[in-house]
Formats: C-alpha cells, structure tokens, sequence
C-alpha cells in the first residue's frame, strides 16, 4: 500500500504523545507550512489507516481534531478538506508597504538610511571595498583548532558566559594590539564584540543621550558608526577631511563625542597627522569629549612607522579604541572589541550584557587560540606584501594609464586606495566608466549624507588578483579616451 | 651568550620594517605590556647587540627611538632606564569608582539593575534555573558539522551575510518552529538573532519611544528582558500572574507592547490559560497593541497537549514570537530567533543591521545543518524523558518529604518547578535552608523589582541528576524540622 501523503507520516513510541496525537501533529504542521494547501481534500480514513498500519478510529479522531481546531473543514457526505489556515493569521498587506510608516514602531528606524543595503551584483573577483582575501586564510588550522575547542568544550558544564568576553580572549587580543599597534592595554580593559559594528551600537548607546550629545563624524566617514550613532539619538556634526585627516579645527566646542579613523581615513584612506593627533587629544581634554579611534584596517600598512596610536597618546583616559578582525580575518567571524578607559568599562559591560548577553563562546575560544598560537599575526604577515603588491600595481597603473585624470590621494595603509579626478567636472562620467570596467570602485560620496565638493575614486584591492589590476586599468584608458 | 631578555627577541627578515624597527618595536610591546617593568635599566647596548646578533649600532638607534618616545630614561654614564609609561597614560582613579556618575555617560545606563549579576558560586550540579543539561549533548555531530562547513565555506569567498540570518538557517527554524510548535511561518517571517536577549534588545529598540511607549511585563518575569526594555526607555507596567498566568484584565488601556511567557510562565511555571490567551489578542486588537511570546523553554511538555501558540491563534500580525536554543541546546550558541510580522519586518532587519551587521556566519551554518539533519528534534526528544524523570522525582519528593511546607505550583513544561510555601511567615526561614541545602533555588522576588506579596521558591533541574533530588530535598526536611 503506497503512502498517501507526499510526505511520510512517522511514529515514534518513544514519545509521550500516543498515535493519535503524532498523526494530528505531524497533519497540523504539514497544514501550517503548506506542505497541505488549502482545499486540498484529506484522503480517506481508511486509506491513511491502512498505510500508516493504525486503527481507523485513530485516523478518526486525528480527523476530528484537526477539524475542531479549525485546520480542516468537514463537509456532508464528501471528505474532509484542508481549510483556509490564511484567514487565521492574516498579516495585512497595507502593513508590509507601511511598514516605517507604522505608529507602532519608533520613528527613528524609519530612516531608510537605516536599512541594509541590499548586496551589490559584483564578479568575486573586483575592486570591491572591505572585503579581505579568502584564497590565503589558513583554513586547516582554523578548523584544527575548532575541533580542538569544541573536544574541550564538549568536557566542561554549559553555562552562560562573562559579558565582557571569554579571559583568554582578552588577553590574546590585549598582547594582540600592544604588539602590533603599540596600544597599551592590559585584558581587563578589552571588551569583546560582535564586530566593530556592535562596538559603535554600544559606544553610541552608552555615550549618547538622545537629542543632546552631539557627535563629530568624518565627512566622508563611514556611514554603519553615523547609523548607529543616529539610531541612538546623536546629533550628528560631520566634519570635512583633508590631506591630514579630519579638521580638528572645524569641530565646535560642543561636541563631546568624536569618531575617527586615524590610521587609514574612511575612504579617503589618509593618516590623521601627528599635528592633528595631539591637537585633538588636546581638544577632547579640553572640552570633556571622548574620542572613538576606529582601527578598522590598520594591521595592514606599506609605508614607514607607524603614528601612534591616539590610545598610545592619550594620558587622560580619554580614547575608546576600537577594533575588528573583519578585513584581518574575516568579516562572518562577526569578532571586535573595544579598548574601553576604565572610568568607562563597566557601564559598557553592561550595555554588552543588555544587548546580547555575551558574544558566541565557541568561536571567541577558537579566535584565542588562533591568535594564541601565532597565527593572526603571521597570517597578517603573509598577507601584508600580497596586498602591497596589489596597491603597487594599481598605482603604477594609475600613473601609467590614468594619470591624466586621476591623482591617487597619498596612504599608506588598509586595503583601499582613493584618486582624486583631475577635472572635477569629468568626475560623473569617469566614475561611470570606472564602475564598469574597473566593478567594485566607490564614489566617496557614497560615505557622505551629500554630495561633496570635491568627490573621490576608491578601489578596493582586498579580492583582485595583482593580474587583473593593470588591464582593467587598461580597459578604463580606452573607454575614457574614446 | 645567553639571552639578556627574559623574553625572546625574534627577527623577521619577511618584514618590512629593518632590524632596527623589529627591536625597537618588541622592546616598546613589552615596555607597554609590562614585560620589561619602569625603573628596570636596559641592559648594555654591547650586551644586546652580542646576544641578538645585531650591529651596535642598530641597539643603539632602537634606545634612542625609545628616549625619543620616551618609552625610555637616559641616565648621565649610566644605562638608560624603562620610564614610567604610567604617566603618559594615567586613568583617573576616581573615574573608576564614579562610572556610572560620570557625566558624559547616559544616566540610563546607570542603573545597577543593568549590570550583568556576578556568577553565583554555586556547585556543577545544583538546582539552579535556566541551564540545560550538558552531559547528553550529541557533541559529536556537532564537532562532524562543524568540520563539514568549515570545509564548505573555505572553498567560499569571504563576505558579509544578510543581517536577517542565512537562508538555510532561517528555512530550518521556519520548520522546526511550524513542526514542534504549531507556529505558522515561512523562513521570511524568521530573523535570527544572538540569543532570545538580543531578540528583546531588538524589539525594545524598534517598539519604544523612550518616555512615551508603556510596556506590559510579567511580574514577576523575567529580569533581562526588563533591562532591555528599560534601557529602551519605555515606561514598564508590571502585571501581576496568577494560576492562569499574566492577569490580562489588570493591563492598562495604553499599554502598546505586552511582553508575555504563555507556555510556561517565567519563574512561576504556570501556562496562560486558553481564556487569557484569546483575551490578551482581543486586547491588543482593541487598542493597537503588539504582544511578545517569549517561549524560552516551551520544547519541553509533560503534560497533555500544548496550547496554540499566540502566534498560532493571531489573525492580526499582531505577535513577535521569541524562540531560543540556549535551553533545547546550549546558552553559549547565543541563538535565537524572532518569528515577526510582516509589517515590522523590514525594520526590524534594520535594528538588527545598525547593531551587529549580522550573527556570526559559521555557528549559523553548523545550527542549520544540525537542524536540518534531525539533531534539534531528536535531542529534545532524548532530553524530554530525562528532564520529566527529574521533575517526578522533585515533585515526588517535594510531596513526601516537604508537603507539609511547601505546596507546588502546577506546570507541564520547562526545565523548573516553583512551588509556595504553605506559610507565608515561614519563607525566609525555609528559603534560607533551601539554599543551603538544596543549593541553585531562588525566590521569585529576584524576578521583581519590589517584593512580592506571596513569593515562591523555584527549583531548577537542568543540571541535576534525579537520584540526588530526592536525597537533597531529605536534608531540607530534616533542617525544617531540627
């Protein structure tokens, strides 16, 4: 007798549930997730009895449960059919295009600038910006070590962790970031987060109160730090960059919050100069505001030493450091973590633990002993001369190929590179040109909530081949000069 | 030559940076980490240069480096010495203890209430609440899919994931939800979060103007989903539960969100009634309000069939249904979901990518796979068994040995039992004993903000074998009756 439903009816004797019920359950969810449709009429007690190998009566009552619960309508002297389950969990169409508009929601999410932008239809292989190269990741200590953790963890009571992260994460990531960005730091003042993002969404809610602290943002900057500060309340205050990073001589007297991206300007890709360094420690301590330095990819740099660290200048527990493993390791590991001043580190902990607890407990012990044993650091140096070979290239390329039109904005560091347009009136059809030839290239003004005054090219170089540089570059050239 | 460190210097030719820059930078790692601790004097230049093997002259450029970052102190005909790198980074000590007061901190956050409780010393096996059994954990499936999408995603190029949650992960929580809890919905309808606190941070966010949205909690209820509300800003209305569960004719007119446990009311276990249920949708139809279903520990049932979910029984898209699988698998997933309607869904996906982009790639895929293997399924149903001996054998015991004190409070699911005691004037006596002798139990006070007019004591048995329940709840007896 060949089964009657087109999905198998299964009974398990283990279950309290007696058959009856199982055959009502497993009916009811079939029903519920359409696997029945509406209308449908159900096949006759019999045949199910005889198929399933239970009494009819069972199939019955089975029948007329579902029936009761309104899943099944009976009809005279024909088979039961499946009812119209839509009618019990209507979700009102006019809602879904109003959604923003909704009176049950606050207004602040209505902002469309709020919402994810959907993926753009990119080649894997482009100019595209903030994604790191997949090809050299140690995938098989990666998953060594995973199995390691998870034979450990599999040995200890589950329960729920510290807020602020796992200790041997912290203290990976303390002699991390004293290491390679000579930012002092002990474990007890990191906090460890889902991503630099989940860092800004607490910073933004611990440091703001809502329509008073004004907050000073790049412009250009980068746009997930303003929405979550404009989620949170901020009165935003962009600021205008130049050659040296932000003008801190631009930023009125009462701003008490200031984001900056010090080692690799968000887009433009410039370094906040020392003169500037100091004169905005200065500002902060003279003005009581707080500065959040985003460190996003400053593991990556081509040039001679470094600038400190705003965190390493900072005598006055004034710096909220901030950094991701999302273009060091991978941006779905979804880890960051914040250097908090101790004044601060608490109350943090405690937006971390209102916000999600704590971040996953197995991949924050796989990530220590990743970079535990040494292989952070030498994946980052593996990485380092492939990435300048790829910047290398494009510069050169730029020079050779384009330098009649575009100028490269001097950077030393990160994983992107932006050029000015010689001729800012031939700006629109370049970048135009360029997103088609060159797939993945921003315009700056992508990261600014208006048009710029003078806007800017950024090419990518985290996931394009050295190759493949030069002849799109190429490609670009004739489309320009034709 | 032995080393004149008592840490390794190591040299690294791949680099870019000289020798020099190496020495100079690892001497600064472990100034700043402490290795090399102030007033320490900096062994010989001729010493260093021996033992490294290095050119004189490069030591002496790093010292000099050094002085000039004052990371170091030259003495007059003497060895320069480590300075106090203290002062170039102070932390004002009476910011530590003033951090809440602090003022550039939203008061909001001051509230001690928001602070993550320290971890109760308590032994591995207690009665403690709210932590799922470790020991019948199919751990070795988990560690087979783990390796399964690694592999998988190392032949993946990196990027960031959709802030909603992975298809497939969503696709099998809209199965496992329609299946196991009647919940009608489609994998559009689910966005994965970071656990069911991250699920209320979340709707909190999108739900409340802060200082005008009142908000419906149970009390008592649970704690965390308070704080997240709190923080929020919203104007908490605590309803007080009964034997039906939340007294729904005691909810004011204009609250606009009900936050509500049905299946198994947290702490005091009760199920609302089916009366409570079609009256809380009638009510929130009646003045616009929205409802949160939080079915926390609903997977495990002892009883007779489960009522329909609000979900289930919602015409209106009215019901955000929470689920989790800190208590059906393990807390330090930090999984969970919300089941939205329609209307709030594209915000709510806004919230969720303004706080952490996404939930971590990898634990999502691994969750997905073991869902869809029958892993969740088959493991709640080899746990529902134990956990239902468990809960016999305390009510067993709670009858036999402590009737005359204590008086269970009916329940047919979850992973605890609160029962009363018979006479009120005897709780904080019989609490007391109850926390020394049956260590994990707590007073459904600490799920108030204010003490409750009856209070009850709540007995977890996630964690603790039925052969020491009937033993443990003897020595109360017996220190009852001393």
């Amino acid at each position: 007798m060949e089964p009657v439903f087109e999905f198998p009816i299964v009974f398990d004797d283990r279950l309290q549930a007696g058959r009856m019920r199982q055959l009502h359950e497993q009916l009811r969810a079939a029903i519920l997730d359409q696997r029945l449709r509406q209308g449908t009429s159900l096949p006759s007690t019999r045949d199910v009895a005889a198929s399933c190998r239970v009494a009819r009566n069972t199939v019955i009552a089975a029948y007329d449960l579902l029936i009761a619960e309104g899943y099944a309508l009976p009809r005279k002297g024909a088979r039961a059919v499946v009812a119209d389950i839509a009618t019990r969990r209507v979700s009102k169409p006019r809602r879904l295009t109003a959604a923003h508009g909704d009176a049950r929601m606050n207004p602040a999410w209505g902002a469309a600038s709020l919402q994810p932008q959907p993926p753009r239809d990119l080649p894997e292989r482009s100019f595209r910006l903030g994604i790191p190269e997949h090809r050299h990741f140690p995938h098989a200590a990666w998953r060594r070590l995973s199995a390691q953790s998870l034979r450990a963890w599999s040995k200890t009571p589950f329960s729920y962790a510290p807020s602020e992260g796992l200790p041997l994460l912290r203290e990976a990531i303390a002699q991390h970031v004293a290491f390679a960005r000579a930012v002092a730091c002990r474990s007890d003042d990191v906090i460890v987060t889902s991503g630099a993002q989940q860092a800004f969404d607490l910073l933004a809610r611990l440091l703001v109160v809502p329509r008073r602290t004004r907050v000073a943002i790049e412009d250009p900057g980068y746009m997930p730090l303003r929405s979550a500060f404009a989620a949170a309340g901020a009165r935003l205050v962009p600021v205008p960059v130049d050659d040296e990073g932000m003008c801190v001589d631009r930023l009125p007297k009462d701003v008490r919050v200031i984001s900056v991206t010090p080692s690799h300007q968000s887009p433009t890709g410039v370094a906040l100069s020392s003169r500037r360094r100091l004169q905005l420690l200065e500002f902060a301590r003279n003005h009581g505001a707080v500065i959040i330095e985003d460190d996003y990819d400053g593991e990556f740099r081509f040039g001679g030493r470094p600038l400190d660290a705003l965190q390493t200048l900072d005598g006055d527990a004034l710096v909220f450091y901030v950094g991701t493993f999302s273009k060091s390791l991978f941006p779905g590991l979804r880890k960051g973590f914040v250097v908090a001043p101790p004044w601060a580190r608490a109350a943090l902990v405690g937006v971390k633990h209102c916000a999600d607890s704590h971040s996953d407990t197995i991949t924050q012990s796989v990530l220590a002993a990743f970079i535990r044993e040494g292989h952070l650091a030498r994946h980052v140096r593996r990485m380092r001369p492939i990435y300048a070979a790829r910047r290398e290239a494009l510069l050169d390329g730029l020079r050779r190929e384009l330098g009649d039109w575009l100028e490269p904005i001097a950077s030393e560091a990160g994983l992107h590179l932006a050029v000015r347009v010689r001729e800012p009136q031939l700006f629109a059809r370049i970048l135009g040109q360029a997103q088609r030839f060159t797939p993945g290239v921003q315009s700056t003004d992508e990261y600014s909530s208006k048009p710029l005054a003078v806007p800017a090219l950024v090419f990518g170089y985290g996931v394009i081949d050295v190759e493949a540089i030069v002849p799109a570059l190429m490609r670009l050239r004739r489309a320009l000069t034709r």
